[in-house]
């Protein structure tokens, strides 16, 4: 399994009904089988995990496993509260053929949920998971922080191969990178914080940006890896203000319309997530039209070189 | 249908498979059918509805409606992530027959959840639920604060009835109770504050703690009906450590053993809460054997009168 | 000393060119003299502590000392960030006769503010005042809580020997209270907790409402002292909207807005404090109208019994 | 003036008697000045601000004014809660030949300094300062958040003309260049981030690390300067343990012992703060003797270059 490079934490579509529109799904993935995109991160806080039922989570999993190009590496979101329910879905997850499992920290118990209950959680469930486990960190959505030190512990965990940093704290980051070493994969969640981030150490990124912009956010990776540093500090400046907007500030629904702008089926959210307003439509317009026309004007330039 | 007076939030018993105890969860009912609690709430945070899979909480629901006594006040936990799940569950929650529903608002994703999401959220719940909406502030869990003002607006919806009241903060419930008015019902959800709740207008309790003891906490509440304030501030005290320990920062594994302590089948939490070291347990037991050995020499002077 | 009932929180009160305006602070002390008010915290938050110079303070402290009625128990407000002037700020208001001093937590760096440092703090303080020392909760403004068992710990030395409460946390009040007994003295500082704190033990309370409603508040205390709860709830009830609009919402320029309102002198605040909209003090002039028409029609109906 | 580079966080020498040691301060000052360090920031948090008099400041400021070689850039740290107190030092500063000043936010009444009233607050400064002001965001030890959008409003404003951010969030800093656009200076107060945020566009950074280790930190903004990206992550790297230890979890009495380490006069801080332990110092002996090897390893390698 390859852990590094840009991965898509990818939407989940739903039709005018509201139900799971899994033909669009199908459409979505066989596009991104066309870029350079690492692999797919299969219902996490993007694709509504929260907002979805026990069986419609099992019916996209097997969806993406069929149309995922051979070669993509699939991670399944897996955390829930409960830690018997989280096994649970890592083994439906192994048993459909996925490389990995993501798992965000059960968090509604709050004062509960010491270092302590949280690293029992992660062993249990590393314990029982027949494929690699990859930490959630995104302390926005779950109350949860997590320090550099308490991560280092579980990555001694033979199956815990990697976190997904989502709090947009490059500093923690990097301190996961120089404490829990190379082997470890630390793959951030803000694309507003890519570049810095790969070359403080990070391996790559698990991107609600890489939806809209699965080019760009490959390009910087690779431009990086490349020592081209300019480059990549060019395109990182270009994903910026469309990174804090779509993905920042709009959720899942800004995301979902950012798609659309570029060919992919969007569509609505699911309830009590809003639809956008026009406004907000109007500005994701207008910065995708931006990067967009930048990345042509880039390769026009780049096809007059003799 | 009667929403005063003090309501269990009642747990939810496992066996040592950690499958859910049917029977035991019947007995306990059975028991505080001879009570003068004025209902129970079935799947709160206090019964791990967030650890329960849907069918597990259906049988509950059903289970609790055929124990119940008659003329107890039956409120179904219903909140979840969806909006349309939830509401699905207000409808389930009525086909059985119970007389209000109580839904926590969604809170994954907080940064969305604005006053206005939530708004829609819970007009939409209360247009669709065929039984009355209770709502649930608990900010300690979901992060989400509740405004007095907000509580108002809310208020207006003719199938909006109360609030549960978890945060602790009297303040706020008294204000709650002063813009709203008398028919709107404010149930305070932690008993340390139940005393100075009544007094300032709140109309009952959701309480953890009514769960191994309902008759103090029932007592504290009729004294305050019949004037009997000096008796009501003597009772507060004497439940203000239990209920600090036992509710407060044991959470469910800690009023489970308290109800073990006293008869009730507690047994133990579901991962990844935790069970109780053998030092919380002995406090526990020590802070019961305390209050039961006051209320006894009460009740014992009680009958030495003529 | 007398370290029960109400202390009114005084206001610092400045002229139109920004300075102290020492002869309207003194005869607003002359006022409170006939009120039943225990006593004055001289320059505590309410008093825009933060914003005098250490000269302007002295001055202040100077004047209430000379003003004050005898029989009223002076307080000084002298925590600030450095432990060495916090000391020296007591020992001046030792000298010019003052009871007791009144010290927040020093919190500019937070982090570094661990529970042992602020121990070492108020050790430090208390070991070298030559007067008793009141501890001071108000972490909305300090972000710094205080726990019930560390305040218990802190409350042994014989010099600390009470503490101001000012989170607005009843639960906590109550803690306090029963875990560091009777002769430490637990003054809320939130009018609207005031009834349920004194009858969950509370000695008194530190007010900025105080500053424009003095009797109202004096007789909260008066009638939970006397048993007379019922009147202690109306009371309550009554004050329960100012408190929250003038001392909540809207601080010092709320609670001088207010004194001006009753013939009190209030002026505006000093920058960067901003001077209320008209729209805000309308809504301070009705509250307080309302108040007093209240507190009218009691005293003639009273007037009335034969 | 030269508002980029690597600026010092200057660190306030005590005697043992916990006096201000003015002739050591002059010393450091002195070895400072051999350094490519861009100049020194006088009194901010590094420097102890808030628990020093007013007296103490003149002081130190006129020492520091007159120690400092010319070409060094001098950033008094002026913000205090007063905004009359505020402009006063801004004025003394300019009075003494000072190019610019720092102010903090005021932040005690935390719920009163709304985004209008400290938007007031920082206005009335930047009129009345006759030098020009640069903001300083410290969230965690002002609990007062800066937005990118409400801090590029305040850089219209012909005498503000910059910012010290030193939240640690990258994507804030990144946010704030491209809106405020590259007048305005963009100095990052966390040396965890440097070479991230300089790389997004920072124009240098405002470091209490700067004072234990100057020339690592100088070489790390010249590397970036001169398009050696390379070299400036080997040498984030390598300070990013020191920074995290040092600057972040030890605060002033940190820096001082590491200045010790190094042969500047450190001292002890000034308590409320408390002394190192034996463990923490030995810590952070190891941490400067880790980079002191290695940056030596490097000079010697490159003098063996031909």
């Amino acid at each position: 399994m390859r852990l590094e490079g840009i991965f898509a934490a990818l939407t989940t579509p739903f039709g005018t009904d509201g139900s799971v529109a899994l033909e669009k799904f199908k459409d979505n993935v066989s596009r991104y089988n066309r870029t350079g995109l690492a692999g797919y991160v299969m219902i996490g806080s993007t694709g509504e995990s929260v907002l979805l039922s026990r069986e419609e989570v099992d019916r996209l999993w097997a969806a993406a496993r069929e149309s995922a190009a051979p070669g993509k590496t699939l991670i399944a979101g897996v955390g829930v509260e409960s830690t018997a329910e989280t096994i649970a879905r890592a083994c439906k997850a192994a048993d459909l053929g996925y490389d990995a499992v993501l798992a965000k920290p059960p968090h509604y118990y709050k004062p509960l949920m010491t270092p302590h209950a949280l690293e029992l959680y992660y062993r249990s469930v590393a314990d029982a998971s027949p494929i690699p486990v990859i930490l959630y960190s995104i302390p926005q959505y779950t109350g949860i922080p997590f320090t550099a030190e308490w991560v280092a512990q579980l990555a001694r965990h033979p199956n815990i191969v990697g976190i997904k940093e989502s709090s947009g704290n490059v500093s923690l980051a990097a301190d996961i990178v120089s404490l829990c070493g190379a082997t470890f994969r630390t793959l951030v969640g803000s694309a507003a914080t890519l570049f810095p981030s790969l070359l403080l150490g990070a391996a790559g990124g698990v991107l609600a940006l890489a939806c809209c912009l699965p080019d760009i956010t490959v390009e910087i990776c690779d431009a990086v890896r490349s020592g081209d540093l300019t480059r990549a500090s060019v395109l990182q400046q270009r994903i910026l203000w469309p990174s804090r907007l779509i993905a920042g500030d709009l959720g899942p629904a800004g995301v979902k319309h950012a798609m659309d702008c570029v060919g992919y089926y969007g569509g609505p959210p699911r309830p009590p997530l809003l639809p956008l307003t026009s406004a907000q439509m109007t500005s994701i317009e207008s910065a995708m039209a931006e990067v967009m026309a930048a990345q042509m004007a880039n390769s026009r330039s780049a096809a007059n070189w003799p």
